[in-house]
């Protein structure tokens, strides 16, 4: 799981996505032959019988568990926010990790509510990416050993990963990726983010615009849209997805800043989420456009705009709660239930 | 709280529902003052927000708390099922009650997750009320106390009541109180429920038909439709969810049937149902059209078309994610986080 010091860095990773595992189809099968006996019709529980059988598939055994959930913040600070693009002075970053590290911001209240482990990765906030409209974010070694810093994610045990963020000015940043990635116009994929004006929304067009014009002759190799136009946080979480898909671990997905770092990897495979959900739709304008690019139904739609993994640590919630009814619910034979027509 | 046994039972519920009490502007106003010194940009948890200072509102008091929440499953049976209408036999109730009790129902598993109390109501499985399309489900007094008696629902202590129901033949209920309420044609209102086919449908929409055919004199009064072509369990639904808003506490509506009977007290009050919340949409295809009618936007849409307060169980989760996001998130002055623009 570490990437080699020698070689090209990227090459490891191409390796790694090169042979991913599939879906287990015999803990599918067994998924459903016990779901047909439990004491409900046939397809009642709707998306929650999806979610479980999608469990065991990707952890690639039955029965489905969810007891050591981890979600995951990766933290960022990104040269763009020179451009004017960010509704709060980049310093919030590293004052929100310490509200992480001391249990007051919101993923914090979530994970309690749900009992949800935390880890949050700091990843040199002192040290911000380069702006993207006048150069690339990263070098080729900085990105890969920070996808491979994020594959630490999932290290001592974890048996689903939630994936979120926080970095002031990162939406920014995912709309160049998103724009680099998928075209369109470049407004198409920004929006008010933590809550700048129409004046700061027409400045993250433009930021973006540059961006993607600058290094426009590179951005046919998803890997060099995430180096030159990405930040550390969303290399980080794609590693982790990439990780978590080697290890058996399935992946919820929170916002639009991480299903942008995902989409990285769905432009290098278009398998290479099938072990994700994601979680939510957020109100930023462009994630509902950018799920329908990586084919995801999100399960909430509740308007949260916040990123910090809060979505996806919410939607854990109720994936714990698929998950036990699969495995808890009575069989029509053990409850002594008809299951024969009226 | 007990109808009286003297006079006339529903002016017993009409003068309850006469003066009923408002959402508590004070608190609402607590809500909004500390929402706004949250470590979080303004409005970035979406609906959840509004669902703290809902729970606040309607329990009358600051802050929100949900450290009582109460499922109650109230199970009845229907006459109607003579005609066909349903995909299991009447059987399945009973058995589903001892399901429930024996902790190996859907709902069971919901309650586990997310540490709700559970209260299931037996009313009187072994009389069934009248068939519907033949006579009225029930007499008045019947009706009244059946209401009365999911008024008890919030007995004890509850600081949040979700509502949900199991009985074999009630989604043909819940259709014909909703064309007797709404109008439209029979089949608008009409769906596969736990399963039944294409004929059944047919079946159901003609029993329907005939049900509001024969009380079409009586149908301007809600709670004539109620009783006429409702059930114990919708009764007592009905009930628990005036109750409720006499007593405080927020309500989550479970699907299709519990919808219904909730829009008995809608029809006799445009704001009768300020203090309850749409848990979810479900896959019976009536209601979300429902939903139209009495104004409510879902929390949840997961395709569950399961009853037994299932799909209320789960948003319960979600509620007490929010109301603890409210209650114990970091404000922006005790974490240090800066909430100055950039």
């Amino acid at each position: 799981m570490t990437i080699a010091a020698t070689g090209l860095p990227f090459d490891d990773i191409r390796r790694l996505m090169s042979d991913l595992p599939t879906a287990d189809q015999k803990a599918i099968g067994q998924c459903r032959a016990r779901d047909a006996q439990l004491t409900k019709p046939p397809g009642a529980l709707g998306k929650l019988e999806a979610m479980a059988e999608w469990v065991a598939a990707w952890q690639g055994s039955y029965p489905p568990r969810i007891s050591r959930p981890v979600v995951a913040v990766f933290a960022g600070n990104h040269g763009v926010v020179a451009q004017g693009v960010a509704a709060y002075p980049a310093e919030v970053t590293a004052q929100m990790v310490a509200n992480f590290q001391s249990g007051g911001a919101a993923v914090n209240q979530i994970c309690k509510t749900f009992d949800l482990g935390l880890k949050v990765f700091e990843l040199a906030l002192e040290k911000p990416t380069r702006d993207i409209t006048l150069d690339a974010a990263l070098d080729e070694a900085d990105c890969a050993a920070t996808m491979a810093y994020g594959m630490e994610a999932i290290a001592g045990g974890c048996d689903l990963l939630c994936i979120g963020e926080m970095g002031i000015g990162n939406t920014t940043i995912a709309a160049a990726i998103c724009h680099g990635l998928y075209g369109g116009k470049p407004e198409d994929w920004v929006g008010p983010g933590t809550g700048v004006d129409a004046e700061g929304v027409k400045r993250k067009a433009y930021a973006v615009a540059r961006a993607v014009e600058l290094h426009a002759a590179h951005l046919h190799d998803p890997l060099e849209v995430l180096r030159r136009l990405g930040g550390r946080e969303l290399a980080a979480m794609a590693g982790a997805i990439l990780a978590a898909r080697t290890q058996g671990v399935p992946v919820l997905l929170d916002g639009y800043v991480a299903t942008a770092a995902a989409a990285v990897l769905h432009a290098m495979r278009p398998d290479a989420l099938d072990h994700c959900m994601a979680a939510h739709c957020s109100a930023e304008p462009a994630h509902r456009n950018l799920l329908k690019k990586i084919g995801k139904e999100p399960i909430l739609d509740l308007g949260m705009r916040l990123g910090e993994a809060s979505g996806a640590a919410l939607a854990a919630g109720l994936l714990k709660a698929a998950v036990n009814l699969h495995n808890d619910m009575a069989t029509f034979a053990s409850a002594g239930v008809s299951d024969k027509p009226a």
